[in-house]
């Protein structure tokens, strides 16, 4: 199992075997990219740093060739996440990757990271994890079980390192506005973090490892970092007065760079956190990502326990939702052939099955509006950005009129496979309109392409009538987007009009 | 007092006296106006019905004259809640009529509707209430207390008569029609409304009256509407076969165009929802606004309740609400007489200090945008349409960028109030990022014209200099709307710079 992630100072890959259901690190690579350095304040990612990340790409490729594509797993994290041209840069990476690169939430970052963190370390108890990375910092809040909170902050040390110490000068002053922009940041999560609270701090990432690596060398005795010795740090920084001067042992030329930043944002983070001591862990999101590639080997998918709390918190009828999702099934049978959907495709039918009514909560007018925009913007753990947002469209588009203009592009998943799988989720929300169990008899349908055939018990259709008219507008909605819905009953009155 | 309902078939003004803590009914206007009628398929209101209203206004403004313009409240509702133009209508009223006109949402009608009801006929236990209106039929089921489901659907005795009557030949072939077309309309509903079950149904409305007249007619020792009763009529209405034919003592000619509809209506609504009978109520929605406004009057404001059930379902940190209520109540109390503000703004402030946070429910990030998402779609009971709109524009930009050319026209709320009762909430939020109590000291602060002058005590921003670059970069945010605000220490660091 391989897994990439594609981070906005270093790309990395991890590769790892399954031994005995136990989790084997073969190899890992590391590559400096500096992709944040290419964003611009308009958000749009430069020619030059998508030609590093390409370049970067070309080379794994070759590490990643013999690795079957289930078994991959390509990250894209903070400055893919922001620039508007991620797009482009996807792309063209289709051509060089073999594997499809998903976007991720800053949320869902932070979760990986305190998976990989969980993974690597046991703990009982409450554990706070700090990942600086090139483009934004993460932070997560969890026991043993998983995390309880999570927040991404829009700062990172390639990021504070162009706006704060572009010229190489370190004084006191800039160290100043970095740390009070980096606070700023964090006012508005602090609260909460520190009302949950924790008994071990960990930090992970480069930054936070050469930082734990100078103060070492200072006091060999003490292995964790303190606010006070970060203090010391930055008067030493400060002191020494230009990056350019700063020479230890072990400080690279790309860490250079990156250390006054990464000093303000953990004094910012120490101080708004009240922080008493962190140790840096050796993990970071690309060990939670091959963690739960394992556990969806093994049948364990955290995207099921996603739906299950979205439907508790949002009281959704699940007696409702077990019906529509048995004519999913029904349908979905008799048709994947003919469409060609496979198991992801039925994957995604049946979250959609489970989460259509959650717009109930707002409103039950417009619920397919008010589904759409709760799973678009919602923290789900375990989707990429691009799943979230199919996931979206498809209840969006359960019922009512089907604007095919207003779907997202999507770059992993194919376009014309959309269709088919909104006509099943709309087909069967629409035959169990009843809300009630054995009501609906034995489905037949027959597909081809940009066609459905549905076939009911002869007599059972025209003692529905209300239901035949339903059946009758979904015919003539599903025509605006060239999809022919028959049914023998419905064409015979047809002609009667 | 007064209310006015322009309702889609006809106008209605009641006035009422406040007798003793008892409302006594003085007078009723009724004017038919059949705005539905004008309405087209894309929604635009015709010159010659806009004409119609706003004739019957000109005759209402007389009986209205002297009546006080708190104790009036004019509420429109389906044709002029559809209508896209429905701006021109209410701004050539506004010339007509000096007291606003509130659109309110299908769901608020319900509620005014059942609240008419149980103000004129009290029962104990569930009762269900229907009300044909022109554009719109309205369901509310609710026990002694209030209403507990509340639907609208788009289906009227004007709109179907247009639909399926228009040509005056009845026919069965046309009843099946307008019946199976209502039932879709019921479809959605049936399921909940049957769940929660009643114990009395009851009919409200013209068209409900005149059905229960002629089935009194009929039969004089049954004076509840029943099925079977329904069928009868609707089989004499096909054998007579045309609506000129009709004529029966009581039935008007306008209440002529609209008896098949209307019997069609009522026909679904007691198949899908398993009606045995229903007795006609001589209350409606004006009866419910007359029955709120008097409770206003005497200090019970529903909206206020309406902000307390949000605060539970959404779970919001009610604590934090108060800090930024108790600021914004400082701020406000210096500030109300140099900007003008009056107790109408006090409170849309008060409403936004205890929903702001409501996007929280779908996730922290972003919560500006969730929170207006989800006040400008819920159901909030006591609200117009511009009043939910305004609470929703208020929480949207409580924080982050103003952007003036996203906030929506109003109609009732004077634009230039706006951007100053956002400076406050803005600035009551900013102040308590810290969600501490006690921590603010006591502020000061000068208003002038798109200008405020905020003084903290000398010596204690210096000591928060994070809060001091949250001001800073607030001052920035609103100096982008031309609004300055200003603050002695802020000046003093910003010449450092």
């Amino acid at each position: 199992m391989a897994a990439v992630d594609l981070g906005s100072n270093s790309f990395h890959l991890v590769i790892a075997r399954d031994i005995d259901g136990d989790l084997q690190l073969l190899h890992r690579e590391k590559q400096r990219v500096q992709l944040a350095e290419g964003l611009n304040d308009e958000l749009i990612l430069s020619e030059e740093a998508m030609e590093r990340g390409l370049s970067v790409l070309k080379q794994f490729a070759d590490t990643l060739m013999d690795i079957p594509a289930d078994s991959v797993r390509i990250i894209a994290t903070y400055t893919l996440r922001r620039a508007k041209n991620t797009a482009t840069f996807l792309r063209r990476a289709r051509d060089i990757l073999p594997f499809p690169i998903e976007v991720i939430s800053g949320q869902e970052e932070a979760r990986y990271i305190y998976q990989g963190v969980a993974h690597f370390e046991h703990f009982d108890g409450q554990r706070l994890v700090m990942d600086i990375g090139g483009g934004s910092t993460e932070f997560a809040l969890g026991n043993e079980v998983g995390p309880l909170q999570l927040s991404s902050r829009n700062m990172g040390c390639v990021s504070y390192a162009g706006k704060f110490f572009r010229s190489g000068k370190i004084s006191q002053r800039r160290f100043q506005q970095a740390i009070i922009q980096a606070e700023q940041e964090l006012e508005s999560i602090a609260g909460n973090f520190k009302r949950m609270g924790w008994q071990q701090a960990v930090g992970t990432s480069g930054s936070v490892k050469i930082i734990r690596d100078l103060l070492l060398l200072q006091s060999p005795e003490q292995p964790a970092i303190t606010l006070a010795a970060l203090y010391q740090l930055q008067q030493r920084l400060v002191s020494i007065g230009h990056t350019d001067q700063l020479d230890w042992p072990g400080l690279t030329d790309d860490r250079r760079q990156l250390l006054c930043p990464a000093v303000a944002i953990l004094i910012a983070a120490f101080q708004m956190l009240d922080i008493d001591s962190m140790h840096y862990v050796d993990a970071a999101l690309r060990e939670g990502v091959l963690n739960e590639m394992f556990q969806r080997l093994h049948d364990q998918d955290i995207r099921q326990l996603t739906m299950q709390s979205l439907q508790k918190r949002y009281q959704i009828d699940d007696d409702h939702c077990r019906r529509v999702q048995n004519t999913i099934q029904s349908i979905f049978e008799q048709v994947k052939d003919q469409w060609q959907l496979d198991t992801d495709d039925g994957r995604i039918l049946n979250w959609a099955s489970q989460v259509f009514e959650i717009g109930l909560h707002i409103n039950s007018s417009g619920i397919q509006k008010h589904s759409a925009y709760i799973l678009q913007h919602a923290n789900l753990p375990g989707f990429n950005q691009e799943q979230q947002l199919l996931l979206a469209a498809m209840v969006r588009f359960h019922r009512r009129k089907l604007k095919l203009d207003e779907l997202p592009r999507f770059y992993l998943y194919p376009q014309h496979k959309v269709v088919p799988l909104l006509v099943i989720l709309r087909l069967a929300v629409l035959l169990n309109q009843k809300r009630r169990d054995h009501w609906l008899p034995k489905l037949k349908v027959k597909a081809s392409p940009q066609q459905l055939q549905l076939k009911l018990p002869d007599d059972w259709l025209e003692k529905h009538p209300v239901l035949m008219a339903d059946l009758r507008h979904e015919q003539r909605l599903l025509a605006k987007v060239n999809f022919e819905l028959s049914c023998p009953q419905l064409a015979q009155e047809e002609t009667d009009v």
